[in-house]
């Protein structure tokens, strides 16, 4: 198909534009065009541009007409849809398939209504509630160190981050937000699909898929009835169409290469021979979707997906050298600084001790910047205070290495900062991110491990559930246990943390707002035998504060009233959509 | 369940570690555990701690070689596995799993076998080859502008980007990098299931989930038999507990809370209302995984997936005010500059005229960086020649709003380059990213349109096509098309950016890399109505190169042989896993 099409079709090169090859009926009215614009002698190169478009795309807007005329708009309520803004397709399931779809939605006819039962109570609370509700734990007791030694639940509606005057407009421009989210977001292979029971046909239910634009033979399609004189069963797709990869003799073909497809023969074994080459093209692109695909013989109806979209594409490190971890080759740290360079010259020194060559990338938003130079340093320069998880993002945008590790720049290595036990974690695991321990001056050592789950809520959004704890130790690891948000010292997979990103519009103060983006993407580890110092916090009565630190205090540590606050449950409010958030 | 846990459990709270509430079993173990280490009187913190956890270490331990000792291995060959390292558990299907499925994978029996068939060669050869090969187009007419008029597509093949000695070193590091990446990436819900035929159960295939640790009812099963004395069903999950939310008279239950549950009765009916109580428990965590649930009854199997995940947490952006489309709330123009701050100062000059308040990201990697100042301006300083898509990953990483829109440091803003034009294609489609067009000097205007597909190839890796074009036109917006790459002109949504990235491995020559890595995350449209100008880069004769024109050139266009080429094509093919480029 190519070659006629190269060696015949002269477009408007120098443009460089030309659909698809994959791309057939509209390819060889294109092809007329252009021949025809050719013939029309000299002109000028822009009116040719010009002239070529409005015919093409006449014909394609007619065509568009055509075909949009005969597809009928979806079922709204709880149909989980796309909007395919192509040229003549709505990516939601036709008619037919919902009305099946609904019949299997199982409804307890009469007989079963009546049927006396008794509710476990220890069971039906566990399931879901209609929405979350915000609240905390009440009671408990009240002795000095109660909160430490009885963390209690408590709840935070998250709403009060902004004016009553202002919260109104918020909660109507996060709806429509939300709206347009969850267009691009959900796609048909989420659908609920129950398959009806002593059904004739047999069919694959789950795993097939198919590129974009590309055929697939659809596997599993067969016909196991019981002896008639005449079989036949039709096919239905609607993002692309159906064909045969072979024809089998005594099979009778209809409406191959359609989107509507019938095979049928009076010869059973025939028949099926012949339902092993089914094929199915996707024609309407999209990246990243899925048909429902109708398969019925008389009586009986199947319904499946085929997943439209790419493979995943691999992006894989370079591990250096053979043998060893060569942590250099593996690892790069990453910090951001304000206005501590003494602090970040001790952090500095002291990796270069144990890790004399590995690169360490420094985001620096201080006023007056310092030059931090030597080798293996990467110094970058940012806006004055424009904030702590934008230099984050910074930070972690610039590292080329597998995992990149994540300090704090008034850490402190010691001998216990063995990188090369994290790197082993993410060697022998499918964990993306393992966190490690960080040791007061008091000899206190934190991991910080916390558990996050998320309980969906309705118009007025979900409910962030945040408790301290892990959830299982990791076997091969006993160290080391899985868990949902760590401390800020961890090893991760750099393609990863790029993935999930820090977002710079918290400029404050934040944390577990990085683990809470990555629920989902993230597989969390923490081991605790992997201890980094923290150069001390405790503000000794008899040493003043230093200009900077009084400076940095201001900015890391605002009043509880300012925008900081805000900005945080603000973010929850509307960026993730959440009404509360409880935690211990 | 909470209460009388956080009254009684005194852990060594100082740590804060304490497993999740939802494990129910292993939370009694350590609560007697706890209490009774309470028991032993003053001890230091540190034994009190190590003693804690020797003694639940050792009762999982246990309890990990007991089950772990039930699972079987799976089969190795094509079989989508992902090594889940918990206390117990290697997540992969169990044996009675997979020898059901392997019967279900469509194998001709002896009598299909003889039946005759006709190949249908234009469908046939629209399946996937096994493995891809690396061939451009041979022949084609031998004119003047030949390659202009007649684009013949070229192949490379990749692995020359490194030398004889290192591509087995290579190859092998890359094989090994692959394996890692597809145990973590593949899971349980993409093995392929084929549904039996005439099977009296009735079972979802699709759409039932579950989010980690939770609970939900198993909707649409049932047992639709012919009348007997008895009816019996059995159910088994991998990766949690069965039970039911109420009892029904006359059906007995076997196995409640465990991994292999049976019902029974002599009414179907209230067999079939049991039924509807069927609850699912995950148990084992994963943060995002499925587990393969067999349903059977006398005869007949079932199997089908329970996806075990978060809900998609969104990331939604503050709009701004109603109305009319605030750019300056909406976007943010992020470019990347290296020695040539009087065409930036141009840039910029000719956004203000346009849009005075819209806040523009600036990276800058040149050797000595002048300030630029102004408002709304961001000047990120780079270590001196970090690279190109370094400095792009860092602009994008620091943008707030909805939007960013891409521009190179030597565009112009023109009246037609109307920002509001691409907000409205992004705000009324599910695209995620559409780009513009960059007139030249000459008035010629590039669009660059690129559709991207790839083909899987085996151990050698994937081939990747690449075609000037694009794949159709978008309705409602006739001077607009969907494609997979464009020009770097674009606005795209900062989320989706963000996520995908620039590889800050690409130091020089790079710009389809960003769109092979979105490929099938990023809806890509182009728009050939809002054009930016391209400051000149025709090299005029008479005019000598400034200084600092001469050193970007070096940088920009480095001869073919330097490392730019490798790192371009020696990242397709370690990085992505390619062997070979193909394109016109």
């Amino acid at each position: 198909m190519r070659a006629p099409l190269y060696s015949t079709v002269l477009l408007l090169l120098l443009q460089g534009e030309r659909p698809s090859t994959a791309c057939s009926g509209g390819c060889v009215k294109q092809l007329t065009v252009c021949v025809f614009g050719l013939r029309w002698g000299r002109r000028s190169l822009l009116s040719r541009q010009l002239g070529f478009r409005m015919r093409s795309l006449r014909k394609t807007v007619l065509l568009a007409i055509l075909v949009s005329v005969v597809l009928v708009l979806a079922l709204l309520h709880s149909w989980p849809t796309r909007a395919y803004t192509t040229v003549d397709v709505w990516q939601r399931p036709g008619p037919i398939v919902e009305r099946h779809l609904e019949d299997r939605l199982p409804e307890p006819d009469q007989r079963l209504g009546n049927i006396p039962f008794h509710v476990r109570d220890n069971v039906a609370s566990l399931l879901a509630r209609n929405g979350c509700v915000c609240e905390g734990e009440s009671g408990g007791v009240n002795l000095p160190f109660a909160q430490l030694l009885f963390p209690r639940v408590s709840a935070h509606p998250l709403h009060t981050a902004f004016e009553a005057s202002e919260l109104e407009e918020m909660k109507r421009r996060r709806a429509k937000e939300y709206k347009s989210f969850q267009k691009r977001s959900q796609t048909p292979a989420d659908v609920l699909i129950v398959a009806e029971a002593n059904n004739p046909l047999q069919y694959p239910t789950q795993g097939v898929e198919v590129r974009p634009l590309k055929t697939i033979i659809i596997p599993g399609l067969a016909l196991h009835n019981l002896p008639r004189d005449h079989y036949s069963i039709n096919i239905t797709a609607t993002l692309g169409t159906l064909n045969v990869a072979a024809e089998v003799d005594g099979v009778k073909i209809k409406g191959d290469g359609e989107m509507h497809m019938t095979l049928s023969s009076s010869l059973l074994p025939n028949l099926n021979r012949q339902l092993q080459f089914v094929t199915y093209t996707n024609t309407l692109f999209h990246p990243s979707t899925a048909d429902t695909v109708q398969f019925e013989t008389e009586g009986h109806q199947a319904v499946f997906s085929i997943k439209i979209r790419h493979g995943v594409t691999p992006k894989l490190y370079n591990t250096g050298s053979k043998g060893d971890y060569n942590v250099s080759a593996l690892v790069t740290i990453a910090t951001k600084t304000f206005l501590r360079y003494d602090k970040l010259q001790d952090l500095i020194d002291s990796i270069r001790r144990y890790y004399p060559t590995v690169t360490i990338v420094i985001a620096d938003d201080s006023e007056n910047p310092k030059t931090i130079s030597g080798p293996y340093i990467e110094h970058y320069i940012m806006p004055f205070g424009k904030g702590w998880f934008a230099g984050r993002n910074l930070a972690v945008s610039q590292v080329t290495t597998k995992y990149v590790l994540w300090v704090d720049d008034d850490f402190i290595f010691t001998a216990n900062t063995k990188l090369e036990k994290l790197v082993d974690v993410l060697e022998r695991t499918t964990l993306d991110l393992v966190g490690g321990a960080v040791r007061e001056a008091t000899g206190y050592t934190a991991t910080y491990r916390q558990t996050i789950s998320i309980e969906p809520g309705e118009e007025d959004g979900d409910c962030l559930h945040m408790r301290r704890g892990f959830h299982h130790i990791i076997q091969g690891f006993p160290n080391c246990v899985v868990t949902d948000g760590v401390i800020n010292f961890f090893l991760a997979r750099t393609d990863k943390v790029q993935q999930v990103g820090f977002d710079p519009r918290l400029a404050r103060v934040a944390h577990l707002e990085f683990f809470i983006d990555g629920l989902g993407s993230l597989h969390v580890g923490s081991c605790d035998d992997v201890i980094v110092n923290h150069a001390t916090k405790i503000k000794l009565p008899w040493v003043s504060q230093s200009e900077s630190d009084k400076i940095y205090a201001k900015f890391r540590y605002p009043p509880a009233s300012s925008d900081a606050t805000h900005t945080k449950n603000g973010l929850l409010f509307f960026k993730n959509r959440f009404q509360c958030l409880t935690h211990n």
